[in-house]
């Protein structure tokens, strides 16, 4: 059966397309029960708005929604605040979801945000999370986590660079015996940083690695460095911002000098990580920069243009003193 | 003249009151013919759905709204992140939309809100914004700032207290010479927390207080507490959670030791007053409770109960080695 075109509605609602295209997109000159009818024509023929009507209803609400898995974490809430400002810029309103990092409650946020017909939605994904956005009639933007069966334009960062910097880095400061934090196989990002971490390790060289299998939460970072002190790390490299904080709280809790007992390279950019007596090294994502970009992708889907390529920013290594064990010598 | 009922929009689209209730609901058991005629009614008379009405109403999309003044102070992220694991554990999804500490933006936050139809709302307001809540047609709770003349039910926290105990702990640790970091007259808790320390500083006989007038960013916490050291200040107390990361910013970059060359209070417990060589004693909130509270007074609004009285709950002082100078004696 062919596509439901407004044609279709128009002709069954017995108006114009111009017609039925403002009342479908709720313009006040057409009278109130003109639009009721070819509402009603549009929802009994499954009447489905193409990318270039969606962009003309995108001046009715003028709200994007944006996804985030957590609200605590520093580095979403930058991502954010990143988003929003650059969407305030362009005239648009956003509003917030958090999935509090369980994948089985991005379905839900989505029905929350498409429940209130924004006009587009920036994501963050969970592996596996495919279906719940084949529901989402809205444009679509991913950012952060890739989800590549989805289809749908992302946003994300090359964790490559900058881990490979940091073994190089840590090697280069005579340390052997390097542990990673690991985030979660459940998302992109988990994977793919384990993953570079891992081949950086293997190209070196590096045989005494030590990985803690964890998530994305402070607590896990905390255990997960006591372990790695256990097992006899000299150095370690943190998965995301929140087990980096974690393992600052073990190594203050134990009372390690960074830069002198320990080498400790977090992820993410934060006051935390720099304010610290030796300020933390960090594998930096450049979080604004990625909210802008995604902003600016959905801004081009909401215009119906075609979906672009994926984006991909490298990560960069920021050395500061508690890595940095050459000031010692 | 009399406030429209039900009654009067029943009458006026000839229908019966329980099909009038149910055109309103968007009840698809009545025509969409007869549910547009009910509201064309209903706006025409400019009826208003009671309390009563609204909760039934909120049967409907169980999402509630939040709009906070920022996305990047850990405070206000701990305050969103409580609410919305308490609306959770009630059935009801949260949306956040943020002022970015711009009073004039709080309007188009609440339209936004409003536009989306959440089942209630609650809200940081600024000074003199009573005028945007008029206009807000659901349930409605502030937390954190105040806005008397609003009269809208409000979960805040005392100051007193709190102050009160940083201002004698620090005479009792030798110091005289006490400077403050104060939030912005634009604010509630700006105003009260000054007036606070004010009043704890004149009934102790505090003659050689400095007071730096700020606003609610880290950039101002720093160059405040660089004017304070060199107005000659033993102690600064900051008024709240983006001054105090900002005092602490500028006492790395100075190489000051807290507790020895400096006593500091920050306002708000987070990581980084936590994470620190001598970890940062500061004046807390329990922010986790403010937001759990706010959500139950907007549960009850919602269920048609009578608005209740202001909540407040006190500060406390949670003293650590950063203002703690009885050590090194």
């Amino acid at each position: 059966m062919a596509r439901t075109t407004l044609r279709d509605v128009a002709a069954a609602a017995g108006v114009s397309v111009s017609t039925a295209s403002r009342a479908l997109a709720g313009n006040p000159a057409i009278s109130p029960g003109t639009r009721e009818r070819v509402r009603a024509c549009a929802e009994q023929l499954n009447y489905r708005p193409n990318a270039q009507a969606r962009a003309l209803r995108s001046s009715r609400t003028n709200i994007i929604g944006l996804t985030v898995p957590s609200l605590v974490n520093p580095f979403f809430a930058g991502m954010a605040h990143a988003i929003q400002q650059e969407a305030d810029r362009h005239g648009l309103s956003t509003i917030i979801s958090s999935t509090s990092e369980d994948p089985a409650r991005l379905s839900t946020s989505l029905e929350v945000l498409t429940s209130q017909q924004v006009d587009g939605l920036i994501a963050v994904p969970y592996n596996g999370t495919e279906q719940a956005f084949t529901r989402v009639p809205m444009p679509t933007v991913l950012v952060d986590r890739e989800l590549p069966t989805a289809g749908l334009p992302t946003v994300a960062t090359d964790p490559a660079p900058g881990i490979t910097a940091a073994v190089d880095h840590l090697l280069d400061n005579g340390h052997r015996r390097i542990g990673y934090l690991s985030g979660p196989v459940t998302t992109s990002t988990g994977v793919r940083r384990l993953a570079a971490f891992e081949e950086a390790c293997d190209s070196r060289g590096v045989r005494e690695r030590s990985i803690h299998h964890g998530g994305f939460d402070h607590s896990i970072g905390f255990a997960g460095t006591l372990e790695l002190l256990d097992r006899g790390v000299e150095a370690i490299i943190a998965g995301d911002t929140m087990m980096s904080i974690g393992a600052l709280e073990a190594c203050h809790a134990q009372r390690i000098a960074l830069g002198r007992d320990l080498a400790l390279i977090g992820f993410d950019d934060n006051a935390t990580m720099r304010l610290q007596a030796a300020p933390v090294s960090v594998i930096d994502q450049d979080v604004a920069e990625m909210g802008r970009r995604a902003l600016h992708l959905l801004l081009d889907l909401m215009s119906g243009h075609s979906p672009p390529e994926p984006i991909t920013i490298p990560t960069t290594l920021i050395i500061r003193p508690s890595s940095d064990f050459t000031r010692r010598r």
